[in-house]
């Protein structure tokens, strides 16, 4: 499909989470097996000189949380973490990555639909007051105010997650974060430390392949971008963007190698502040709807914002009175770019999610093709109408660990499993099954992992590791789109 | 000149040390003047936000040493840091910096002749026990052992010093820096802190430019570029080169800043190793001359090294033992690039710098042109011999606190200033005066400085400022070359 005229397309990037890295078997003699991996994973963990390595270079590279950032910000201590990569197969990786463009179409498919995002969510506002907030305020925006969000610059910057499973080493997806999607910052870090000890644990023993992690680059060159269309729309000249961030944030390093790679590749400075702070100190101009917040030495320079990136928002506790939510509003009536949109963070519900996955006519309806929608599929774990799908629930019956049986209604601790689910499905009329989802369980393939003994190597200031026998990782797929105009 | 068809020039970058970040003034109103830098600095001293921004970022950015590298390398500490850039002008800056490729030039003559290194070299030689072991390896190696250095890849990661001094801001040329040149990978972090603070305290407030300081990376692709030219000379296939360390070195998380550059963007594993490690552990092949050394996880495997980059073996203290005099021998005669080889470390000597000082003619033997020469001089204090230079003598008569009367001898210690000069300069023969040279003081331009209180801060895990009213900076200008083949 050809870009869209109006459409400014950053970059896309893909990293794995967690443990970071993945490490390809390629063509070649030898390969790197689950043995060579496991042989090679103890030695390291029990060869000293490269331990020590490791401390130094997690101290150079800062892979760090700041457990007292507001008052002793020197005091960054080293984070929960997997020395190795995790070995990982090529060809389902590659699908998942070659996925993401995918996924963003859709999320900007839901996003430029505001009018269906309040009326699926409208269920869910009964119950949830926090999403009944942001409904409220996408309403009163885009629907009442009557601003066309497909008009606007929108920015956005996922992280896709995916779970590696047993059966046929499928990765099925978990969830798509349309907000503060963390870690992309750390991640490059570690892919870095994960370069380092994989060069030096299988290099010579095995063949693989170290995939590129530069997504905080990524990342800075998608605001960045944001920030020259910002400019180029609105006639504007600004170098300065704002992240809304919580008070006391633990996981500021991550953001502040973000921030690093604006100041450094695009001359861009970041402005942090609450959503609090921003209550009291963002100008909305009533006729340009330009957003200035006080430069932090000098109150009395103002600083033109061309994007708001939140890294907070995302939770009630964010929000710590009503000054908070007018704010956002005011923000979202700003023309700044929102990293989300109101309509994007609610295209990231999880109700909105269940909907594409047990209604795949949702993803045709916005935007993708059925072959497209058909990619997808193949990385949701099945879950159906157990009233409906009779030969679904005859797989389930003849291998019952393998699913899980869901009430429709919000909320987990009502899930079935085994000899239970056995029951229901046997004895259950077909308008008591009605209230079911039948889902495919998503069981983790576990692989030794080499971690970190975070408290044994704070107290110690060195790396203390631990094997952990059963490790299970998650593998996050970035990326990072500007738009402004229709995908087409 | 164009390049000489085997030189690879890898990449020429500049940096400021120490403080770090150049702030020019550049033609607009307002233009950053001494006052609204002072200003400016006062309000970033007192701004508690803005200092907590520092902490947090410097702890993100790994602008730390390692006290315990040995033992704890997770207790990371602050360095002692400028929080804000000194200003600079413009023009003096950029003077030094298109400087630089002439002294890459003028050290790349002097490396590629032995001889002559040897031979001046020869009365320090009985003094100086260090440089006498150097000399003999230089000897040995390519005299007697008839290697033609010129013919040998050759790779230069300099740092030149200047200092900015009073007199009409001329930037005085302190040395040259040809073995070791560190905080290459530090400075590029304290740049991105500088470009912080300096947007902070001082965008909108004055005109400035923030020269670009990326010279950790162009270090590292000099690496790789000589690790690809010594894989082309030599029909081998390594990715793998070895960094020659002190024991317990607290400035190793610069070193890691370069490591991690040659990891993310070039797939290129550094092994870290002593001078006795090596001595213990290298093989060069009697007949290929390859240097290989054992993987660190696994000593069964070996590992081909392409280059020899020292960070050690400056100094004494770095050859415990004899078999580090053997082991650098050993490194000088195999087919690795060394950096710096034996010459180019014995070009960066005091003496041969003064020689090149006190004798302009060095110069131009050694491949610069007369203008390129004048270039040079315009950066060096003046220092005559004052039994013949009558006009300098008088201007010194005139002025004696802008002078410094030196003997020729080595070491410091019997230099005369004020009146003690005037005495000498007017009642000594000239006989007696030619013992002496007449040197132009360098005396520094200073600022005040906004500095971290390390103890202090250390102390709290929070950025503790001081300001130290008369500020002194040094200006350090990186380069790095890759040469094969002479320069023609």
């Amino acid at each position: 499909m050809p870009s869209p005229p109006n459409a400014h397309i950053a970059s896309v990037a893909g990293s794995l989470r967690g443990s970071g890295v993945a490490v390809h078997s390629v063509p070649g003699s030898p390969p790197l097996t689950r043995a060579v991996y496991e042989k090679s994973l103890r030695s390291l963990a029990s060869n000293e000189g490269a331990l020590r390595d490791c401390g130094a270079m997690i101290s150079s590279l800062g892979i760090s949380v700041l457990p007292e950032s507001k008052t002793r910000p020197l005091n960054s201590q080293v984070l929960p973490l997997a020395l190795l990569p995790k070995p990982f197969p090529k060809k389902e990786f590659e699908e998942v990555w070659e996925l993401s463009s995918v996924v963003d179409k859709l999320i900007d498919g839901l996003t430029t639909h505001p009018e269906w995002l309040v009326e699926q969510l409208q269920g869910v506002t009964e119950a949830d007051d926090f999403t009944r907030r942001l409904v409220d305020i996408c309403r009163e925006v885009y629907i009442d105010g009557g601003r066309d969000h497909s008009k606007d610059i929108r920015m956005y910057l996922l992280r896709q997650d995916y779970l590696p499973t047993t059966v046929g080493n499928r990765l099925l997806q978990v969830e798509v974060n349309t907000v503060a999607a963390a870690f992309a910052g750390i991640v490059s870090r570690v892919s870095c430390l994960h370069r380092m000890t994989t060069l030096a644990a299988l290099d010579g023993v095995a063949q693989f392949t170290l995939p590129d992690n530069k997504v905080v680059n990524a990342f800075a060159d998608a605001i960045a971008a944001a920030n020259r269309v910002y400019n180029e729309t609105y006639c504007r000249d600004t170098h300065d963007v704002c992240m809304v961030v919580e008070d006391g944030e633990d996981n500021e390093c991550d953001q502040r190698f973000l921030e690093a790679a604006l100041l450094v590749n695009h001359n861009i400075a970041v402005h942090r502040r609450t959503l609090k702070q921003l209550a009291q100190q963002v100008c909305v101009d009533g006729k340009t709807r330009v957003a200035k917040i006080p430069n932090i030495i000098d109150p009395n320079r103002m600083v033109e914002i061309s994007v708001f990136y939140y890294r907070a928002g995302y939770g009630p506790a964010h929000y710590v009175d009503e000054s908070c939510w007018d704010v956002r509003k005011r923000l979202e009536e700003s023309v700044a770019v929102k990293c989300p949109s109101v309509p994007e963070q609610l295209a990231g519900t999880k109700k909105v999610q269940q909907l594409w996955y047990s209604d795949p006519s949702v993803m045709t309806l916005f935007g993708l093709t059925e072959e497209e929608a058909d990619r997808m599929r193949e990385h949701f774990a099945v879950q159906v109408d157990p009233s409906v799908a009779k030969e679904t629930v005859a797989a389930a019956l003849k291998d019952p660990t393998a699913w899980v049986l869901k009430p429709q209604r919000e909320g987990g601790g009502h899930n079935m499993y085994g000899d239970e689910l056995v029951d229901t499905l046997t004895t259950s009329s077909n308008d008591e099954l009605k209230q079911f989802v039948l889902m495919e369980r998503m069981l983790p393939a576990p692989l030794p992992c080499l971690a970190i003994d975070t408290p044994a190597s704070r107290e110690a200031s060195r790396v203390v590791p631990k094997i952990i026998s059963e490790g299970v990782s998650e593998l996050g797929i970035y990326s990072a789109l500007v738009m402004k105009g229709n995908h087409t």
